[in-house]
Formats: C-alpha cells, structure tokens, sequence
C-alpha cells in the first residue's frame, strides 16, 4: 500500500488532503504577486496581474483565466475590508504524486492571503540598516517563481546582523537587488539602480520609483553599482510593493551620510505618495 | 478580518489548516531525501540520513533528532510493506503567516511517502536519451532543498524533445549534472563525472557508481566535461538512487557508441546491483 506520513502519522496516499502533494512544496513549481491597498485601493493591480501573468508563462502554467485571478482579488480584498492590507497570492502547477515531470492536465491550484501591513513609519522616519549578502539565487530572477530560499537565508543572516534587509551582490562584486527589494544609490543629483537586463525581477515599485525620480528632477541611471560604490552614496534607499519607500542609513558598517534620510530620499517618499493617494 | 482564498473559497486565516501556510509552499524552505528499498531492504540509509542532516545544517534549520526522522522512515517503509519501494521525505522550517524571517521556534514539518517504483527495466536495457539545457539553479546545490523549479523546467523541456532526461550545462559550457541525476562519461578505460567541488548535490549513487568503476579497473577522473567532450565519449550513463544506473544511448542529436548501452556500463550495472543485493 502506498502511504503517506505526516510528523508521526501515517495514512494511505489516497486519504492525503490534496494541497500535502502540491507542486508548490515539493518543487516550488508556482509562481506568486503580492500587492498592497491604500485606504481601500488596491496600487498598480493592472502591472501586478500583467507581470503574474508573464511568470506563469514563463514557467508553462496555462490555461489560468487572468481576469478570474484579477476578481478573486478583488473579491478577497473587499471580503477582509482592511483599509491598508497586504494581499499575497500565488498559483501552483497543480497536486500529485511527486515527479519532476507531470501531466499536462493538472489543475493549477490558487492561494491567497489578506493581511494587515505592519506598521514601518519608524522605518520610513529613521532608515534602516542593511548588510550585503552574495545572490545565491537561480539565473531567472525575473520570474517571480516560489524558489525563495535564496531570499531567506539572506535575509535572516541581515536580521542576525541587526540588519532589516538583505543587500545581494553577484559573483562578479556587482549589486544585483536587495532579498525583497529594489535598491537604489543617489549620488549628487542622479539616481542610480541596477539596469533589467540584470538578473533581477522587474520591481514594479522600482518603475515608480524611478518616475518620481524623474518628476523631482534627479538623473536616472540604470547601471549596476559594487558594494564599495554603494557604501560611498549620499544616500540609499529600498523599494517594495509592502513598504513603498524606505531611507537605507547604515550598509554594512559604512554610515550612509550623517545617518538620517536624505533630502532627496525624503523628496521621493513623498512623491510616490502621491501616487498611491 | 484578515483572510485567505484557496481557489474560489474565502475563510478566515485563523480556520486554515497548518499545511497552507507552510514555509516550503512559500519559500521552498525545506529539504528533502529519496531513498529507495531494494526487496525491502533500505540502500544506503545512513549516508542519506548524513546528507539530509547536513542540509538542515545548511539552512538552519535546528532541533530535527536525526535518529527519530530514520525510525520514522523504517517505520514507514515496514508500514507500506513494499518491496521495492521510493521513500521520498522533506522537512520545512514550519508553517506561519508568511514572512521571510521567522520566529526560532516554529515547529518543523516532516512529510514523507512511500510509493510503488516504476519498472525501469527497458530503459537499463535499451538505455535513454538526453537532452542539454542550461543550469538555471542556485549557487548552493550540494543541498538538497525544495527549490527546484529549475530542474522541473529542464526536466520538462527534456521530455517535450522526447527525451528521459536533462543534462545541465553552466555558463562556462561545463556539465555539472542531470536534473535528477549524477551524470558520468567513458573515455577508453577511464569513467569520468564532474568534481564534488563544483555547484553539484554530493550523489549517494554517484559515489557508488565511482567505487563500481574502481571494482571493474576502471580509471576515476573527477572533472568536468563540456558538452562537446560527452557526445563523444565511448559510453555515458547517469545514475541515482531511484533507477540506479542508466545507460545514455543519445545526446542531444549525437548517437553514443553504436546506439546501445556500452559494455562498461552494462558491467557497472552488475557490479553495482552487488551492492544492492
């Protein structure tokens, strides 16, 4: 009899619940999106679902129905009514029996969460502290598959460090992103981010970074910087979908100018605002 | 009300079971091991209950007793009471609302089957084709982690060319392994794999096959080959510890010897079976 356990239970394989032969756990075989609301409006869903959807092509998930997704995220964030939530989603190839190959005809399986965002005004008043750690991740980082372990150890190492995140820098001395973050250095009056072409996922808070960049009259430039270039900005700053904006004042040991936000990262903070109001 | 969506069916986050929000659907934040029981025997427990503790080292994944994880699965593999069986176990940092970093004392997730071997035998007598794709993976292969969509993706596109397997190929055009599997080539008398220093899993199989090599007066050379130096050798077979040792008749579009499986490899077949009995 083929059989299944969990911790210390066994069971026959045919009375497993389905989501315990998920892809998602066995391979990481999904992909995922996570989006914010503000005061009720959900930010840049059209981009979120456009990029969900490239993952999912990406990987060969098909015959998932996008305007589905869209309405059942829409439907999840008006069920939870959190004015400022977080919603997280993710499909996966499907349930069955583990084999790195499957059938075709698996059903793509949907999970979602709405939850509150933490509270990072202190974050965004005082600036966090990062430290770099190598990218250990896969060459396709633009998918934004459920392969994240790379993410994690980085990021409990920086957490370890005293650190909030995680600075991943290639084999080569080179910046690539941050673990859950777009990174960016201001030097003078130009802002500076790893160019896309880089092995990084296309950071849709990094475009609208970016934008408010260019609307409060800062250079862009779009060329990957070291770790020792970075440590020598006038400022830095992350970007993300959960924290919009948020001032970098220490990386590594290296004070980042006199250890407060700078003005143009203050200047930034409150462009993107206005368009998330 | 913060709340989670599995497929069409909202519920409230506090009413889902634990499997939900387990880290390995996540993050991939797990690791995992296949054994295999030849007539009910167990090959080479020891050494893969070694690597699998090894990989929870790796990641950090701390208070996993080793010795009841290998009671578990002799347990298990006595319950299912079958006799050539696929044991397939993993274990994730533990379930929580996802986040990146987690609180230290989340409890691990053990999860294991047993199933049924699928009969193997055409492919050791007639042998299998492969077909090279690039080796997508992380930079930490030697462990054993749930993050596996890039060996799912080559995998898949191997088959989509009519294929059985998919030999990966870094950046620098050297062979490190098959998806899922050890990969080794012959050149005259000398049975050639890819060094344990490169970015490969330290193979169980791969070390038995070496030690069939050395029983049969074979020469061992651990180095790398391209792409180019296999579809020229005298013979190729990949090896693991589901179907043992697989003969390689085909290489990308290059026939391999005379299209059928090579005398050294028909002779580590039986020298490795010696050790399996």
């Amino acid at each position: 009899m083929q059989i299944a356990m969990i911790q210390d239970k066994i069971l026959p394989v045919e009375e497993l619940e389905p989501v315990y032969l998920d892809r998602g756990i066995f391979f990481g075989d999904g992909v995922y999106e996570v989006v914010r609301s503000y005061d009720g409006k959900i930010f840049a869903l059209d981009e979120h679902m456009q990029r969900f959807a490239n993952s999912l092509t990406a990987i060969g998930i098909v015959g998932v129905d996008i305007d589905q997704i869209r309405c059942r995220v829409r439907k999840a964030s008006d069920a939870a009514g959190i004015s400022n939530a977080k919603i997280y989603f993710h499909i996966t190839r499907g349930s069955a029996l583990r084999n790195h190959v499957c059938n075709a005809d698996l059903e793509p399986i949907f999970f979602l969460t709405v939850t509150e965002l933490e509270d990072d005004s202190e974050a965004n008043t005082k600036g966090i502290a990062v430290s770099t750690h190598p990218d250990w991740r896969w060459k396709r980082c633009e998918i934004k598959s459920l392969n994240l372990l790379a993410n994690v150890l980085a990021r409990q190492e920086a957490v370890q460090k005293g650190c909030d995140e995680a600075i991943l820098v290639d084999e080569e001395g080179f910046i690539t992103e941050g673990a859950s973050s777009a990174f960016f250095a201001i030097f003078g009056q130009t802002l500076q981010t790893t160019e896309l072409t880089a092995n990084i996922l296309p950071s849709i808070t990094r475009k609208y970074v970016i934008r408010a960049g260019t609307n409060i009259g800062l250079e862009i430039m779009e060329k990957s910087l070291t770790s020792q270039q970075a440590s020598g900005a006038d400022e830095l700053l992350i970007a993300s979908t959960t924290n919009g904006i948020t001032p970098v004042v220490r990386f590594d040991e290296k004070l980042i100018g006199d250890g407060n936000p700078g003005k143009y990262t203050t200047l930034l903070i409150q462009e993107f605002r206005s368009f998330t109001a």
